[in-house]
Order: structure tokens, then sequence, then C-alpha cells
């Protein structure tokens, strides 16, 4: 890994960097592009953030001092292109495909990593592509600043669900560590990141709690946003992200679910705490897709009501399987 | 620190030792009992936990195979005192007072701690009473396996807010790693501190938001839980922890107060994000107290709709105070 950043770094040979992120940024993508644009601009290269979506406003925190340009800031851009937090030449979207057609650099710590690049720093094994450079910076000695470690910081904490999930290990957090002891700062992050909710987003929760219809013994749980209700609370599907989780958190619920009702159709997210419900599976059943124990769907046409009790007899069915394999 | 805690294990001079935890133990408490314990046993000792309240069922995945005892299991009992977690002689309850009138040890991280035992090893810049174990047991080189891990990581991620509180350190973290690699799990522990709220929490959660009414302008959001939402939800006062923090979330709120219609009265809580608004002090004019953000309050034969006036005076007050100061 860390022969194959040196190697990166002298690949770039004087030339301006265009440092590349995912559409719509996550706190792991925003971190790693300016932690890695400070750092390379210690070593005497140009670098700039480019992403096709803006920063989302509770991660400018971690982009403070940063200007993130669109594909339209490259036009006099006569560079080199390193992705980070990217599994695949797409995911920076199609205009930032078409512009770069080959990637000198690619850092990320996804196990579908497609190494598109020239110069591959891929570790699946890592919780965030933040831990990645963080540990090629500490290893390389490179110089990293408050803000640096602070936006380091950001990626990890986001990519770990705040060092929660089974990504999370003993180098995670020793590295975090090292970040401390370098100006990262936990207070101000969870608070930039968890304790700034729009009053609007407060009452959308309060909405889909009030929703929950419980089935399968309480083994399932379903809340549905109807139609509306992002106006009435002056929210956007946006402000849905983490709301499904409250219904997998209820003790004993193993398959927790949000229906949002549109105009033309159903949305609907599923989450589940085990991985042997498969609802990505589930999912597939309504056209939709994702992980084992996260996943989504969209159905045009199709009324919530009527949706909903296709779902519920789709999840009890699942639930029946898994109890017939686990008994056998 | 350390010669202290070799002292303390000197001077237990092989007599047994019952580890006390504070009465209504939180994580911190209950991992600090159970990880001493345990380790007193690896080096011969004869230990058990004490505490004059059950060990809350989320916790129960720090407390695996350790019975806990109250003062009654006692009555045959000839032996030393070790306090853990416990700012003073008075926390673990009166009974356990009476019953321990002279402490061998104090360990515990508390400013306020009063050193009211023979031995305290007692460390305020520490996160958590489990991070002033965990060190004492690394630096001593002292058997750590994975429910002693777990105890004291259980400790960790309680009193530090999942690492976010201004209490953490990168001591913390590379404590933290330690545990990991000795058998910690965070992704257990996440799931059962934070993912298995009973179905009426949520519920009470619903009713909690659904009550918010904000003042100055959008700077005090103030919930109220009414006189029989309890029997409604099936939940109990012990499950409006942490229902104040939705009113202190939201961005632009400064002060976030929950109020519980009682039977006989009122009782409330209040949370601010910056110290400078000493709800502390506001809480201590209806007879409470507390810490500077964090204070509660009991107010009998008063109704909640005239407390809620009287305190929304009291806070906007308080905010036209702050503001006059930083004005000047």
């Amino acid at each position: 890994m860390v022969a194959g950043f040196r190697g990166l770094l002298e690949a770039i040979a004087g030339r301006p960097v265009a440092v590349v992120g995912h559409a719509r940024p996550d706190g792991d993508c925003i971190g790693s592009q300016v932690a890695l644009a400070r750092v390379l601009r210690t070593q005497g290269f140009t670098a700039r953030c480019v992403n096709a979506d803006p920063v989302p406003r509770r991660l400018g925190f971690a982009a403070v001092e940063e200007d993130f340009t669109t594909v339209d800031g490259l036009a006099e851009f006569e560079g080199v292109a390193i992705y980070v937090d990217c599994a695949d030449h797409d995911r920076p979207g199609p205009r930032l495909r078409e512009r770069f057609p080959t990637v000198l650099g690619n850092i990320d710590h996804h196990v579908s990593n497609s190494l598109y690049a020239r110069h591959n720093c891929v570790s699946s094994s890592a919780a965030a592509t933040c831990e990645i450079l963080g540990a090629l910076f500490l290893d390389e000695d490179l110089p990293i600043d408050a803000l640096t470690a602070q936006a380091l910081y950001a990626g990890i904490v986001t990519d770990t669900g705040q060092f929660r999930f089974a990504s999370t290990t003993r180098v995670t957090f020793q590295i975090t560590a090292e970040l401390m002891a370098r100006g990262a700062n936990p207070v101000d992050a969870g608070f930039q990141l968890y304790e700034r909710e729009p009053l609007g987003k407060m009452q959308l929760l309060q909405r889909f709690l009030a929703s929950f219809e419980m089935h399968a013994d309480n083994r399932i749980c379903i809340g549905t946003l109807a139609d509306g209700v992002f106006a009435e609370t002056g929210t956007s599907h946006e402000d849905t992200e983490g709301l499904v989780d409250y219904a997998r958190a209820i003790d004993g619920v193993e398959i927790g679910g949000l229906i949002e009702e549109l105009p033309g159709g159903i949305k609907a997210s599923l989450r589940s705490n085990d991985p042997v419900f498969r609802v990505d599976q589930l999912a597939a059943q309504f056209g939709g897709g994702g992980h084992a124990c996260a996943a989504g769907l969209n159905v045009p046409g199709m009324a919530a009501s009527e949706f909903r009790c296709k779902l519920v007899q789709a999840l009890e069915q699942r639930l029946a399987e898994v109890d017939a394999v686990r008994k056998s």
C-alpha cells in the first residue's frame, strides 16, 4: 500500500491534481478529498477537489478553507485525476467519467473496487478511505495539520457509524488516537454531524414514529410517510436519511421499513439487523436492490396502502423461511 | 496512579473484596465493577460486585458471567470495599454507606471526588472510570480477557457519549484500541446499547416530539410528557433517558427542555450545547441543580402548564442576559 502510494505521488510528476469524489458525497468522500488535497499541497503539488454535487451542509466543518468545484470549473485544467472513495470509474457521475477517461490514482476501501486506475491503493479491510489516508500519511510522515486531522476524523466517524460498524478495528482507533493528537475535534464533529437537525426533520421523525405498524408478532415494523408530509414539515426526501433505523432499532424487530408515498408511486427502504433476512432479495421482488441488511426500491404507479400489504406479505414469508431454516 | 493502585492491591491482603458501584448504575459503573472484579480474581482475590440497584437490562452484555448482589447478600461478608465510579461515600446509597463506614479503595474520574477512601486512584482527566482501569491493567500487565475488555469498552463508549464528549482524548482512543485487540466488540455493544429500544420508548419519543413548543425565535425548545402517557405507552420514568437531547439537537436551539407531568407536580430536565447558559443555575431557581449543560428539577404541587410558563420566562431572561454579555 505504501509502495503504491509512493508510486502514485511520483507519477503525478509536477502536474496539477484533481481530487475527485463520488456523486452525492458522504463524510468519508469529503474528508478524503479535503485531506488528500491539503497533504498534496504541503508537498508542493497543486490540488483541487472536484465533485458533481455540493458539500452537504452538515459536512461543511470537514471542508473548511477548501473550495470544491464541479466539472465546469475544470475548463482550463490540465492535469491528472486521483479518485477517492470511488468503487468504480462511474461513481463520480457521467460528466466526470467523460472528463477523465483515464484515472491516475484510486484510493478506496470498498470491497467491490474495480481497480480502474493506473495506481490503485485499495484496502477493503479499512473502515474508511480516510482510515487508509490517515495510515499512509502517518507511515510516510506527511504533515497532518488540525484541518486535515478533522477531515480524516469526519470520514472515519461517519463511515463507521460512530465506531459501531463491523468494519471498526483496532487500527481504526489507533489512527483516530493519532488524529486527536494532531487536532481532530470529536466534540465539534459530533455537534456538526448529529446535533444540528432541522426542526422539520424532527417533525418528520414524529410523523414516521406515529405511523408505525407492527406485524408478525412485532418482528416487523413498517412506518409510512404520507404524500404531503414533506410539504407540511418543510422537508424533502433527503431528510428521511436515518429514519428507517428507528423502525429497525426496536427490541424484537428483525426487519424495519420506511414507505414514502409519492405523487406517482412509492419509494421504500428496508433494514434488518441480521444479513440472514437478505432484504436485498426482498427489495428485488419489487424491482429494487441493495445489501443483505439495507436495501431500497421504487414502485411507480402503486398506492402506499396496496404496496404495504404486498410488502408485509413478502416479509412474513421471509421470516417463515428463515424460521424453517433455523429450526432444521 | 499506578503506585496508588499497587498500594491498594497490597492493602487488600488476602481479604474478600466488595466492588461497590453507585445507585442507579450506568455503563461506566457496571463496566468498572465487572472489569475490576474479574481482574482481581485473576490475581487470586475473591471479589463480588455490589450495587443497590440491579444491572439495567441494556447493560447485561457488559456483565456476562457476573452475579451482582445488594447489601442483603453481604450478611456473611467479611472483607474490604473498593468503590468505583463513586464521587463520594454516599453515592452507593444509604444502606451501603452504613455497611461500609470505611472504604479501602476509591477508583473514579469525577472532578468532584472527595477522596474518601484509604487508597484513592482518581483522575478527573480520564473520560471514564473504565478508562482509568483499562490504563492501570495495561500498565501493570494484568490479564484482560474478552469479557473484561467488553465491560471496559461499555463504560468508555457510554461515558463519552460514543466518543463525542469533551472528555474524549487521544488516550481514550489508544486504550480502546488495546481493548479491541483483547476482544472488545463495538458492534455488539452498539446493538445492545442503542438498537434494542422498547416499542413503548419509541411511542414516548413520538409523544415528546409531537409536544414540542418553540420559543425565543426557535432558540428554546420545550417538550412535555402529559400525565398518563407512561401508562398509555407501557413505559416508566426511566424510559425518558435521552429524550431531552432531541429538543437540544435541533439546529438553532440553545436550550432544550423536557417536562414530565406527574400526579403530584412536575419533573423537568434542561440541556444546552454551551455552558454559558448555566442550566444548573436555571434549575436552581426551581430547587433543582446539576451541571452547566445538563440539569434537572422537581416541583411538587405545580401544574405543567403553569411551570412551562415560568420556565420559558426564566429561559428567555437567561438568553437575554447571555446576549447582553456577548454584545458587550
